[in-house]
């Protein structure tokens, strides 16, 4: 890895949009499964997938035959961190709340779950089972009574089982095998298969990223994922081994992904890069880890922790790990991060699979303004008024100036047609 | 307005993509500001807005001149509005929250204000000071330190005054004279004399809404607001004089605003439906008002009021006024509504302008999957994940068991260069 002075250092960034052949392809696949349905997304499942499916509902049957292939091991474990992605989330759960006041007005907000969530799941090698269980669980936990997954079907038209065991343990209702573009559209649209949800979630390739760009605002989306990011901030007491190995966790994930060291210490710094190499060397994806990191990582020296602090909060990581000493008290220096991990057994894996935080975090500098994903992202809250015949009496006509300034005559009237009755009570009260 | 049974009504709804030409002019005009800065945002000011300015930036004395331009009737108002909006939303403010678990392990999620909001306001008649506290107010209780406004100037170069009133009172930290495509450019990209910001929020027209999909990604935006809406539903309880007032409150909005009753009462509908005629002769935005009736407004009966509520819930209506007696009993069967007003006093405008709940509300049915404006939209949360080498030892291996199902080897690798350690140290104690 390079070494370099971190003013000298800058991230790429930019928001993948596509080509205009493919937006375009998108657009058409999108406009198709509108207007044929379940027609259409055989076709696209036939010509992309490889399989043609009269049915895209998962059965009983698959499930079952799934919970045979998967490892126990491994299906225990998936049935543990579940239990603490619960436990974490469950903390997140939010209460509807009202105001009564003395004079009658009755003010309050209603927190209430969405109806019906669509959680799209890649298919091949990045079917990740730890992902369902970090979509579909917050869902749960907010009440959603209707988690539906969409991934694409193997040329045999199965599923990953790992995926429907961990589907299983979340608690996801249906299932169907549909992938790209022409899920987005079934989800949003509906067909006559696929009932249509209010929120699609999770990630995708490029066509899956652009469709869900396209029909935000009939349905709701998540942020637009892009590369996983790690920023390691250390010092002199850092363990070497332990920063390289977790640098290296997240540059395996994709050529684009970036693993960032900031230190104030050259030894560690050099330590480091070493350690980097000798791993590297014992890694199944070492190709995808070299070109991360020759394309996308660094080690940035800073002048102190300060400066380093400075550096982290401009890059606004997905992951932040700080090894340093007594990392609590620098906690609050942290403004721009999705996740933080503190010290040497916090390991950026440990938060991706089994801690209970949720691994569904903002990269690619989005942290500035968005979260890690939680149970917020599945309820909807309404704002309530009851507004009492004493403080409309009282207040009616600063509302009437107020939309009178600003030329909307007819919200006042609809406020003064009360105070009129209110008037013409108080005269009829005086006459008697 | 047209008397229908429910069932043969469906509301139109779509999404605003604009042209391709519009499209490509927002593209064409984001690039160029994103290149050459102030002076491109300059130049599309001359264009559009027929003003060439040098500085953008509203000055100390434009302000002061402001404040002798309002009323003081106006200025009290929206002083009073300012503080109940306060009340309201200080209410929403969410704590940080840990939890320290015996194992040693601490869990937990920060809440952070954003850092730099922008605000876009429209100009000419649509430029509303009620809107700037409905924004700026949740911005600033979240803590957000630098909320900034963008606004296009008049052809004299000024800014309608209210607009300046209600910024101070909000707090507003700075307002800058651009509008369009180029101001939310600005906002994005950052130009020598206007900083970027982490989201932009509020209303504008095509170009402004186009603009905003397109940065959305490198900066948060808010939903893209519709033409308001208001269902009433109501009973023979209801008084038709404000049920037509109400429904006229939201016609005169837009074109395309929809206003629309829902009751089971036949003679209710028909006396509103005279009441609505009559009222209308009396307004100054009468055109408006009845092309939105025309084209989207309607009362629709019902056989009972649970299918009214099964009505509601289909239209998902950003405003809702429920006209029945005890309507705090029948809460609970709405299920889609951005802001719900109980009672014969809670006429629409008393939210839109004083009660102290937002009146940024989904639009065009999303209130199935969003929310009104709230504190929450000005916030950013980070989980913490402070493991423990207890924990770590005792469930490192179940983490390493995932991250090979998963073939992230260097995931499993992270972790597996702990566990080592703590086996070597184990070895070590034994033999000491």
């Amino acid at each position: 890895m390079r070494i370099v002075q971190a003013n000298q250092f800058d991230a790429k960034r930019s928001v993948e949009t596509g080509t205009r052949e493919q937006q375009e392809a998108v657009r058409a696949i999108l406009a198709d499964v509108r207007e044929r349905g379940d027609e259409a997304v055989r076709a696209y499942t036939e010509r992309f997938d490889r399989v043609r499916l009269e049915n895209f509902r998962v059965s009983e049957a698959e499930y079952a035959e799934a919970e045979a292939l998967v490892a126990p091991a491994v299906k225990a474990a998936l049935t543990e961190a579940a239990a603490n992605i619960r436990d974490f989330h469950q903390r997140q759960v939010r209460q509807s709340w009202f105001t009564a006041k003395e004079s009658g007005t009755v003010l309050g907000q209603i927190v209430r779950p969405l109806k019906r969530v669509g959680l799209y799941v890649p298919g091949g090698t990045a079917a990740y089972p730890s992902s369902v269980l970090m979509n579909a669980i917050p869902a749960k936990i907010a009440g959603v009574p209707e988690v539906v997954i969409a991934t694409p079907p193997g040329p045999d038209g199965r599923i990953n089982p790992a995926i429907l065991v961990a589907a299983g343990i979340a608690g996801v209702n249906e299932i169907y095998k549909v992938g790209g573009a022409q899920a987005i559209a079934a989800l949003t649209y509906g067909t006559a298969q696929i009932k249509p949800v209010d929120k699609i979630v999770g990630p995708g390739n490029i066509f899956v990223a652009l469709a869900k760009r396209e029909v935000f605002g009939l349905v709701s989306i998540d942020m637009v994922a892009g590369p996983s990011e790690i920023v390691v901030l250390a010092d002199e007491t850092a363990n070497p081994r332990y920063v390289a190995a977790d640098l290296l966790s997240q540059a395996e994930h994709d050529p684009m992904s970036a693993a960032v060291l900031v230190t104030p210490s050259r030894a560690l710094a050099e330590a480091v890069a070493q350690e980097v190499e000798r791993q590297l060397t014992e890694l199944p994806r070492r190709q995808i880890a070299e070109a991360a990191l020759r394309d996308y990582g660094a080690i940035l020296l800073v002048n102190d922790l300060d400066e380093g602090f400075a550096v982290v909060n401009r890059l606004a990581p997905e992951h932040l790990e700080i090894m340093i000493d007594n990392p609590f008290d620098q906690l609050g220096k942290v403004e721009n991060a999705g996740a933080i991990f503190l010290g040497p057994y916090s390991s950026e894996p440990v938060g991706d699979y089994f801690a209970g935080t949720n691994h569904v975090i903002p990269t690619n500098g989005t942290a500035r303004f968005s979260s890690p994903l939680s149970v917020d992202d599945f309820v909807k809250k309404s704002s309530v008024v009851s507004y009492s015949k004493r403080d409309l009496q009282e207040h009616g006509h600063k509302i009437v100036a107020l939309a009178e300034q600003e030329g909307l005559a007819a919200h006042g009237r609809a406020i003064q047609e009360r105070l009129n009755d209110f008037a013409k009570e108080e005269q009829e009260r005086d006459q008697s």
